[in-house]
């Protein structure tokens, strides 16, 4: 495959993350669509899910897609599911060549479409920037394949790791462009995780400001496990789903929310992570922007259940009676502690953002 | 001035950087003569602070300095101190253009040096790269104008800001390459300052472990008010210089290190931090570098006498019963902790440095 090729898969990569967070369950692909050096169309997965991005961009192109090449993010779908197999939309609009990054692991996908391609005489080529796509649709994948999605833990701290002073002020300890920035950051996840702590706290409404940017909106997710959140919070009066996850047995009629009764932790503190996780993943989120507090992010850096970090420090120090952004986690040794690897480290306004991926020992 | 002017002074200045931590307590001066066009002679001020930087480049330019240009860092001296003034080695090897970063703000000096040189028919420009040399020379002027060394904390952190596990494992946090940018950061110090916790938990030896960095050694000061450290530290056993400021009455004959008696602080608890520093400044140290710990880095950030950060942050969490690496400073209020300006962010390793510097309120 050629430099071209790779520019035009850049291009489809950059067109599928405008649908990350709300495209959930499904994932979100982008395509392009190139036709004598051209190109004649271009799409990404709507909100919701569908149309998908081939759809979108065979539209556009029209009969300009006859002989042309399809850039593809992942495997087109060959099943009939909400919507009619992507395969059969590109065979009938005569393209002549696909190229995938990423085959789609869904069983009834999962290099079924690649052949159906090639059974209609059409040239396939795959792998190009498979590993980029697969840093996409992370979320999609962690979710295939173990019923888990991927969490972000997004923080906003001084350089020694405070979220307030001792006295419980906390706004605001990074600029605007910081906060404008982590309202960007919800919307490219399809829900945001706090503790009640925060919720009682700062009585936040947890949306994403930023317009456009999250068409659909934010499933956010309050970690309750003793059922403390008042039904005149803050995060009821905007539109959009809430849930509470709560320890067994806790009825509150009285919140216009949805109940995610789980069991608790096995220190017998708050509720287990894991089991939030995966309540989250059976209903379909694949992408979830965890933002504190500091014992709830405690509890699942213990577990090992972050897989990124998004933390942006500001360039001041709070001292040690602040509040610590993580609570004690309880490792003795170094080399027990979650160890990330950066992956970016980005200047926002005064502030700056340190991207990390945790590195799997 | 011309872009080429520009160009030969911020080589001077690169050349003066090399000096730093090694000449006080005298300024490090850069200096590169220039002759129809080409560099005839580049010298700074040697180990010791003698001789000067412009001895040093009109010794390399020899007879073809006869009608050049010197682009010095800092007003040429003209006064006899332990070499002669540098003014007159100037008009003796007949130059025709001096252009200078900044005015030396010594009393002996202070705009004389380069009436000095006018009166003898010399072309002088000042006040090229002028902010750049302020910065660089920002110890020397902190010292002749208040009586007090610059100084740069120097933190290796978790992300969360901890500087080691709860039961006490701090080896390492950071990966190599930022302990030898540490290292690096000791060589451009006068003196490094610690807490005498500090040497009782680690033992280090405080030394700069760079070949060739410090010709000088560094000086090495232990704030240790109650004279609790042991002669068998590790310290004593490395040459060079090792201070111990100690609370006043205090007696330790049995230390191999000058006492520094001072008052304690306000509180009670420790040593004035601003007596601290006049006694350094008092024996001629321009830089400080303090390591920590916790207590003596929370002390000096409350007094406002941390002019710059350098902080190492490491891409894991320790958690809420890590060790802080800033102890309790009693701010209830966001306004009124201590606030600093980005300077830099640079990738080291694994690891990356936040340099920030004051912001003066």
């Amino acid at each position: 495959m050629s430099s071209v090729d790779e520019a035009h898969m850049r291009s489809a990569l950059s067109l599928a993350a405008r649908g990350l967070g709300n495209t959930w369950p499904n994932p979100t692909v982008g395509c392009v669509i190139v036709k004598d050096g051209r190109v004649v169309g271009r799409g990404w997965t709507a909100p919701g899910g569908r149309p998908h991005g081939e759809t979108e961009a065979l539209k556009r192109a029209g009969a300009a897609a006859r002989g042309a090449t399809a850039y593809v993010t992942l495997e087109p779908c060959c099943h009939w599911g909400r919507t009619p197999p992507c395969t059969d939309a590109l065979i009938a609009a005569g393209v002549s060549r696909v190229v995938v990054a990423l085959r789609d692991p869904d069983p009834r996908v999962d290099g079924e479409g690649l052949r159906r391609l090639r059974a209609a005489g059409i040239t396939v080529d795959e792998g190009l920037l498979e590993a980029e796509a697969a840093v996409l649709n992370a979320g999609f994948l962690k979710r295939q394949a173990k019923g888990l999605p991927l969490v972000t833990l997004k923080l906003a701290t001084s350089l020694d790791g405070r979220i307030a002073t001792a006295s419980g002020e906390s706004r605001w300890i990074t600029g605007p462009a910081a906060r404008r920035h982590g309202h960007a950051l919800r919307g490219r996840h399809d829900a945001i995780l706090v503790g009640s702590g925060t919720v009682l706290a700062d009585d936040p409404d947890l949306t994403c400001r930023i317009p456009g940017f999250s068409p659909r909106p934010l499933v956010r997710v309050v970690a309750d496990a003793r059922g403390r959140v008042s039904p005149a919070a803050r995060l009821f009066g905007v539109e959009g789903p809430v849930w509470i996850a709560v320890g067994e047995g806790i009825a509150r009629p009285d919140l216009p929310a949805e109940l995610l009764p789980l069991p608790p932790s096995d220190s017998g503190e708050g509720l287990d992570p894991t089991a939030l996780l995966r309540a989250l993943a059976e209903r379909g989120i694949t992408r979830v922007l965890l933002e504190g507090g500091g014992r709830l992010a405690a509890a699942f850096l213990t577990a090992g259940l972050i897989d990124r970090l998004a933390w942006f420090h500001a360039a001041r120090v709070i001292g040690g009676d602040g509040l610590p952004a993580i609570a004690a986690m309880g490792f003795l040794r170094l080399e027990a502690a979650p160890k990330f690897r950066r992956s970016a480290a980005i200047p926002v306004g005064e502030d700056w953002l340190t991207e990390a991926v945790l590195q799997e020992s």
